[in-house]
């Protein structure tokens, strides 16, 4: 089969390094552009990159040169399918005319979740949303879907599973990695040997992502669910891993044995598919009295190409009629490219990238 | 007036620092002897304390050598009132053999918490819990009088003069600094960029505390306070601080300047009677919208003497018909040795000592 | 005697925020203007300056407006004397100006370093240096004065009295905070668990001025010491404090105890004359096997105001024919802001600020 | 062919960790025992072992039970070979007896380095040393083979291709990671946010056994190096990975290129043999200007087997008639586990466990 070629847009961060990881030999994707803004353009990638994640920036990428962003561009190299990484506010010039072009964007952009003909999709838990790009694709051209907030990625695989027993209310606190911040966000005066119990928008993007994707597409739109949820977000001194504390409350009393048989059975059309990037567990539950610990867990995820992809869940207990865990996600794996990827991965089956 | 003498047990260790600290020149008590574990009894004390915190271990105390903390021992040297900072297990020998001996023993040893006999006193909090010392000193002899635990210590202090507007559950995440786990009781390689979500028994102990220190003594002992409590604990890479993020219940709705004027207001008997290790202001207040931060707020509070007693509080909000804040106390001074002294100067004042 | 009115160069930064901690209640200085980019004019100080240093930012200078740095407003504010924090391209254009303007300029921006008719002043070790500052002021309007680089302030003070003793040589291997790099400089993921053994131009910086803080002015300039020095630089994660290893040779053979002598009876004009923010000791041998350490000696220096103006040396050891020892520098105080207000402390003293 | 049986003595350490990651699916060996103290011996070793290094614990282990480390208990498992993690001072009283009891012994321990039986082997630099290990073996019985100091396994790499330009003096600095100290031997509170510039005995060990590796075995032992060799030692706060700052001082004046050229080229009998743990290059030199960083660069070494067993070397220099350059060695791998199984694997390819 002949692979899709694929582009990276904002090739130079931090979540754009982990596309490029991650398209590197993809079974199903040809990474034949790499753009990033106008600073970058026309550079061999090697001097654009400063390259800042595990392994070697790939070295029959060195000399491709910088893209830009346009579709023209993008179409003369034989792209059809756009990941891409770019800054909200640039996102949201570019996305649009790539989408009118005829592109399948599949973005990390913010500003595209709260519109409502766009799906905030991670594959496991909402797949069905991939309606909503269907319906961009028949009103014309391509169509943009985008993965979730970081946070949320990980939270809604924990909460999808557990819906059927009942939860209804969810406090999360979380201990974001700053990582999370991009590749020059947080300046190290900031959080080293510190943390910051504030991250612009974070709580609300949460509240309002998890409503979303655990809504249900009808012929009007979503309709979000209506789920008590509360959110406290700090900045913690981790390189890479957001971990969050859980507190569940459900309409009738719930063992921990049961939340953790229902977090360990979960799967979806990922694992069902055997997707390239699908980890083969979705969600582990550690044993462990003092996990998961973003050191140790970050990359969980099997085969290979999904490390990093699987959340681990741990110290579930409970705690009168409630239930305590902790989760832990990797913000840039399964909170960004990865998902962003495996997205891509399920519309290909689905033949919406024809 | 003639000072009070007074000695340090496990003057070693981190907690048993700032105790020197606290003491130097201290207008109410001069520090007589320094006592420690078998292993550093009869060294100079400068060889025996591996300074850890600001400032340089007192060159006046440098000569001193360390004595065994039995009761005739400090009694030959004058010694009236303990304060200390031993292993739970070693004070759980030690120090009821001392108050037997008719000294005033203000402890940071967790097992005496549980206790019916023996208050656990954030003097601004439940200055009327010195019944219970009363009561120890009347049945012969000394007394004991523990603080809290380090997470405690901050919550309760919020939590006080939130219940008068009607709170009824709690909800509490933490970030615990290493330095809570002792001088050499965290390995590096466990924590550096790193956290971990478990603290042993902390979790239970934050609970039970929060209801004993808000509970009221009648002649049978203490009534707890029935609130709903629920803690979850987590260290995290950071030296010195606890930061909490809670999430509080109203009977009523409560508007975030309620809750902000009821903190502000604050105060206590150690206030009132000003006395010297007390911070003017109790709970602190930050507008900003990225505040507390452990490297910039942990030691707050004034006047000097009081630096790190005062518990910072913000990013007040209103969720819903909840109310969420982060706080952050030092957890080694208004944690431990910051309140074991007040509660030592309040008892003083009150004729305890005498 | 009435206090001389001086205006701060680029206060938002971490350096410019020294610069207002150190003249807060200065017995010499009156702080009469707050000036930065155009980005900041205008607005209310506090909003202006991000604080991200130990204390807080003075109540009494929140509300003050910050200014323009031109010369204009700033005579329009009585200002006389003006310490620069402004980044070395920006203060290029505008420094000039203010020396023009019969504005005293101490300044810490390395584009002066190199200009013969500017002096490089550490004043304990190079006092004599201000003649060049003379000659400025005699040939017409004001005239500007320079502190080193942060790495060379506390090397200087350790080689100068090591000079009679015959060193000929030294290979210095530095341990850099990322405080050093400005309030922004430093991305967090670059340093977070990492080092850089990079830092853009800083090993030629202190190969140079080394050479010319040690060297003498006559009538033709400054004439350079010829020392055989050789700088290796490396970031590290410390917040403040800039850690050296220092290999030194000598023309004879010189024992561990004549180095320690050296230092430790080293002091100049400052110590001499009692200058406000002159640490009593300039240099603190310290006899323990692992010190210094940032942690706790880099706020080294007596009293309260010349806290962090003293260097921290330890393990000096005999190498055959060499001595190794490692010497601790507080970088933004020692470094920066507290030398250049020492240098005009010093030159009130001696007449050049009239 | 069928694999030799192996044991790891103190498996519950960080390098004994690291061994038991490097052994698992070993080409060449079959791991049948893990031994510790008397503290774990008999405990499932997925309880004795707090794993903490990346990935995890292998299933397939965690249920085998942990033995003594007596010679009948491992020779009733088969094991013909030893790879020691003990602590030295057990390491003295255990490893003589494995030897005597006919065990070939691969140790880290350092008590045997100034042992003159005892060959201290990095392979690539003096594979020739195992003639001592021939001797110990004729002597009869077993044998004992070191590898170095962590530190000294990088230098020595570097230094080796360097000789025959006339090398003939250098000065070393050290930024040595956390793991360096073991799994609990640094409290975090040493070193969180700081660095601490003293490693006991370690300066003394790296000059020691540089001069008795890069020296020449003949009849009556070994002949050490006679090299102007000068360390200072500094523990930073870096997870893995030593680097070291190098001045080099030749005979005659040598570039740049021509280091790195031998740098580059340098190889030896593991590569030449292709030994599995092997890297295919000995020696990395990045031609970045900001390399080499830990936490990019510490698992440097194809295949991945051989992850963490190239050095990595960055920023030649020439400063007048020295050498500048700094180089990062993985200090558990390189400097310990990984260099032991890789001389176990070259002593199985000379007839030596037969």
């Amino acid at each position: 089969m002949k692979k899709t070629q694929v582009a990276i847009l904002g090739c130079t961060g931090i979540v754009g390094q982990h596309f490029i990881r991650l398209l590197e030999d993809h079974p199903d994707f040809h990474l034949a552009a790499l753009a990033a803004s106008s600073r970058s353009i026309g550079k061999r990638a090697v001097e654009a990159v400063d390259w800042a994640i595990e392994g070697d920036f790939p070295a029959h990428l060195h000399a491709m040169e910088i893209s830009s962003p346009a579709a023209a561009d993008l179409r003369a190299r034989g792209v059809r399918v756009v990941f891409s990484a770019l800054p909200s506010d640039v996102a949201a010039q570019v996305e649009p005319q790539l989408a009118a072009a005829d592109l399948a964007v599949f973005s990390n952009a913010g500003f595209h979740r709260t519109a409502a003909a766009v799906p905030v999709i991670i594959p496991e838990v909402n797949a069905e949303h991939f309606a909503l790009a269907r319906r961009q694709k028949e009103s014309g051209a391509g169509f943009v879907v985008t993965n979730s907030n970081c946070c949320v990625s990980g939270l809604v695989m924990v909460l999808k599973p557990l819906l059927p027993l009942g939860l209804r209310s969810v406090q999360v606190t979380t201990f974001q990695s700053i990582s999370g911040a991009g590749r020059r966000g947080l300046p190290a005066l900031d959080i080293n040997a510190n943390l910051v119990p504030f991250i612009r928008s974070e709580e609300e993007k949460m509240e309002r992502e998890v409503r979303k994707i655990l809504g249900w597409v009808d012929e009007t739109g979503i309709t979000e669910l209506d789920l008590d949820i509360n959110a406290s977000c700090c900045r913690v001194p981790v390189r890479e891993g957001h971990t969050e504390s859980l507190v569940l409350e459900f309409a009738d009393e719930v063992t921990p044995q049961r939340v953790e048989e229902a977090l360990s059975a979960f799967c979806g059309l990922p694992q069902e598919l055997g997707l390239p990037t699908a980890p083969r567990r979705a969600v582990i539950v550690r044993a462990e009295e003092n996990r998961p610990q973003p050191l140790l867990d970050v990359y969980a995820g099997t085969p290979e190409r999904a490390r990093g992809m699987a959340v681990t869940v741990g110290r579930i207990r409970r705690k009168g009629r409630r239930i305590n865990l902790f989760l832990l996600v990797h913000n840039l794996v399964r909170g960004a490219a990865g998902t962003c990827v495996l997205n891509a991965e399920l519309a290909l089956r689905q033949g919406l990238l024809a």
